[in-house]
């Protein structure tokens, strides 16, 4: 059975042990339980009090296809609340194989004590010195991590924005290519992490063993069953092998729902010439890869390998949050700058939703002038230099820059910048950012679905009704996905395909000989969902802290000149 | 009968009205009652929707001691919440002769539009270019005032800090000197004043009048009682205008709450040499004054003018609360030096106490030396630069710069900066830090008086029993004395000696020709908390907010070794 390593990060001491009350959850279920139980609510986030838990999901581990996600949580240092922010890349799945569910550190050393490496191989933990690649990138970082820890060892890591304890910051991971490009972005876990001195977590797995499963006739018909479905769908089938998340371009901008100026418009002109469309013609024509999956059984393959006119690798996972953040919200018209911003974003080991937004609030402060993607790319830069006070200021997020420069217009929730939908032309992802307990999050409720996919149903964006309910629904599903360690974008196929819940179920009563069925399905995402408000609660958030920000309530978004009409009463009704 | 004067800074027009529903108000029961109507709590601070209001007191304007304190009114930038912060000077008195109750800025033009200088005479309102007046210190700008509009003229301003909408920014006001050494410091009230792009509201009271009375004769009984009970009490009539407010240096360091190095340890080694004592001492020796009033008609006179060893001016309005916050908090053993830092936050528009604080958290973060007087003055001097991001981050207050250099040691209640007494040897004034609705702030509810100076009883700081009765009991009278236009310190003497209610009730009755009873002096305060708290639930405040910070609770402070020990159910019986 799988156990639980804790590190403790001021002694450099570990232990395994059983997982007790944590047994039977996985994923964003054993890390919200985690925190809950262990973390005071109201310790600040880079205090000793905080932890950082890495967990596998339910499926993880198995022939599943899309199984490797591995979630991270913590007390969040950006929105001051719980967060859960998953990830692709081998971590997860290397974990596994060295039998481990999670991996929690704990406490932290003196603010000044030397950077770690902590490294996990099938005889136990070490620490390593960091050495030189403390104040690196992560891409030099990765390569340092293949000279020390060999090709196959992958890493969970910070770049020198968690190293400077920026709240904009992210853990990175690498993916199947040894590459930094994997992220869990939201939420500033990077500057957890940095909190506790630790620069990576590096895993080789040699002599690592697979899991093994209760009744694995059972798992392997389900399996194969699952991997139909995914690969029937249009969308994880066709549209996101085809041209990544960035399709969602075009999509979004038709719909009048792509942020444009910092939230001023819901449709960019040049939106066209940074589109999906535009990236795969560029992929093919420069000898880049369309379609790439982030972990080892991933069979959407939405992930690329994007290169310069060259045909020299610029970046990976490069997504349409990403896109629009720098492209649309900062009007940046030229995608191979966009792309290395992408990159950028990763080496620094920054969330590119939170800074790209962070960018955006810059050029409305001035600072650097609209559009400009050279300026971005140096003022970006400036994040790397601790000393930097602008570049510790655009790190630490778009609440954090808009106070710096007194800017009013601020599109967060909970301190977290908003992505890339309107919330006044997509009511229902609206209703997700501000309910969900993460912050302005797309990923905890996507009720794009349903309202611009026409997949799970087919709601009205710009009216109100259906959106509560839809959103509610979502992020009980979702956080039940979290859970199992599924990437969220089988939600496509799953919400189209009527026996793919009890195929999913199928699959987890066969690994873990127990009878989960669709009502265990919703009971796990629902039970997260209320442990993270009561978390919340006792942090001090209240319904006020589920509503969106006053502008977008008075200010119509063209083109459709909708405005943000919920009551903060009326968004109660989507939490459990 | 005084009119309130509505000022709209987009279209450049103003009006006088009558006071309508605030009539029977005045001082913060006006301003907080105005902002709540008219106010949307889910409004950005920096918005248009935002409105500044200035409003004299209900014995503002008479013969009264120590009457004419203005009460400024705004949602807070830095607090999030409603905020009143009141100041010395001569606007208020000024206001009076012009027979303005209260003044109101109200909407807002483009971020670039010209600063200007609004001018109230007996002949109406008139707008100026600033001009030259933008980007200039206090000081430099109260001689512009004096050139252009003649000596006699008193104003309100804000220093670079507010032009640049820094959350530290406060509005500074002139004193009877045309020093800009008076404060409305606590909020980053001068951030609203500047989104409004004002840089000064300067007052020519020639041919003003002067208030009537509804009964003559009565009033100035009363005022001679006034007087006396002043003179009389030994904080009023000799400690405060012997040492000002610095004689608490040596008081609060021998009882141990004198928090030093950022919130540490309650005593301070080198506290004696930067007391009250030495002060005056100095001041005698080189020819300073060790005792001046802030408005005409003070008989406490607490202020002086402090001098440099060859007696030129370095500052006035010197308190005990910078001296701690530059040389307990920040280590600086210089007291010269502390004066400097004094004048140069005057002459910066920001409040001492968030500045000064802030200069302790950039020591902690290692950005310069602790207790290094010259390093924190050159840091100071950059926030009179818009473009120096480091200078934007001092000036943006405690929980900012905290955030931006990753410290997790964080003294602030609703993002405000806790000041000069530890909540941990002072629980009284903690229960106020924790519960008021203005943030950590020592001046709503000074239980200092019952904790450490036996005034108005006798309660064992450190110690729960008898605290949350004090501070609510404080808080109410406070919010009354601040809807009179009186100095708090009053309320030493007001304390101690049984008829000074009712003396004061006796003026405000003959003033306004009203039967104005002691039932009455409680139940305005009442009524002004109430609002207020109204005001800051609809902005989203929570019981949760109503608490102090967690390593306050964990972490014993020497020399006594006591935690903060209430809980939220325990403090939420402090609110009316």
């Amino acid at each position: 059975m799988p156990r639980i390593l804790r590190i403790n990060t001021r002694e450099r001491s570990w232990r395994f042990e059983e997982p007790g009350k944590y047994a039977g959850l996985g994923g964003r279920s054993l890390t919200s339980r985690l925190v809950q139980d262990e973390v005071p609510a109201d310790t600040h986030a880079l205090s000793a009090e905080n932890r950082i838990v890495a967990a596998i999901g339910l499926l993880s581990g198995t022939g599943a296809a899309n199984s490797g996600r591995i979630s991270i949580g913590a007390k969040s240092p950006l929105t001051g609340g719980i967060k859960e922010s998953n990830s692709g890349g081998s971590f997860c799945q290397k974990l596994a194989r060295l039998d481990i569910l999670a991996l929690v550190l704990e406490d932290k050393p003196e603010p000044n004590a030397p950077l770690v490496n902590i490294v996990l191989t099938k005889d136990g933990v070490r620490f390593d010195e960091a050495g030189d690649m403390a104040g690196k990138g992560t891409y030099a970082c990765m390569d340092a991590v293949s000279e020390r820890y060999g090709k196959k060892a992958c890493a969970m890591l910070i770049g020198p924005a968690g190293e400077s304890l920026l709240t904009g910051a992210s853990i990175q991971f690498s993916d199947p290519w040894g590459r930094p490009a994997r992220a869990a972005g939201r939420g500033g876990l990077g500057a957890v992490m940095g909190s506790k001195r630790v620069k990576a977590i590096v895993i080789d797995d040699e002599g690592g063993t697979r899991f093994g499963y209760a009744d694995e006739a059972r798992f392997k018909a389900a399996s194969k069953r699952w991997a139909e479905i995914l690969r029937a769908h249009p969308v994880t089938g066709q549209g996101l092998p085809g041209f990544g998340t960035a399709i969602l371009v075009n999509i979004i901008n038709e719909a009048g729902a792509f942020p444009t100026q910092n939230f001023r418009t819901g449709r960019c002109e040049h939106a066209p010439k940074i589109s999906g469309e535009v990236m795969a013609e560029y992929m093919e024509k420069r000898g880049g890869k369309v379609k790439e999956g982030c972990h080892a059984g991933c069979i959407i393959q939405c992930s690329q390998n994007y290169v310069d006119p060259a045909g020299e690798y610029i970046t990976s996972g490069f997504e349409y949050e990403t896109v629009w953040a720098f492209g649309g919200n900062s009007l940046i018209a030229d995608i191979d700058d966009i792309a290395r911003l992408d990159r950028m974003c990763d080496d620094l080991g920054v969330d590119t939703i939170e800074i790209g937004n962070t960018v955006a609030i810059a050029m409305d402060a001035g600072i650097i002038p609209w559009g400009d993607g050279k300026a971005a790319l140096k003022l970006l830069a400036r994040i790397a230099d601790p000393s930097d006070a602008l570049g510790r200021i655009i790190g630490s997020g778009v609440g954090f820059a808009a106070q710096a420069f007194g800017i009013d217009r601020v599109p967060t929730v909970k301190n977290q910048s908003m992505p890339a939908y309107d919330p006044r032309a997509a009511k229902g992802v609206g209703v997700t950012y501000a309910t969900t307990t993460m912050g302005a999050d797309h990923t905890a409720g996507y009720a794009i679905c349903q309202n611009m996919l026409k997949v799970g149903g087919d709601v009205n964006p710009l009216g109100k009704e259906g959106q509560v309910e839809t959103s509610k629904a979502l992020q009980v599903a979702t956080a039940t996905v979290d859970s199992l360690g599924l990437c969220l974008f089988v939600a496509f196929a799953v919400l189209d395909t009527p026996d793919a819940v009890q195929c999913i179920c199928d699959m987890v009563s066969a690994r873990h000989g127990i009878d989960f069925t669709p009502n265990d399905f919703i009971a796990i995402g629902t039970d997260v969902l209320k442990v993270e408000q009561k978390f919340n609660a006792d942090a001090g958030f209240t319904p006020e802290d589920d509503q969106l920000p006053a502008f977008m309530k008075r200010e119509p978004l063209p083109p459709h000149n909708v405005v943000w009409d919920f009551s903060v009463e009326e968004l109660q009704q989507a939490k459990v």
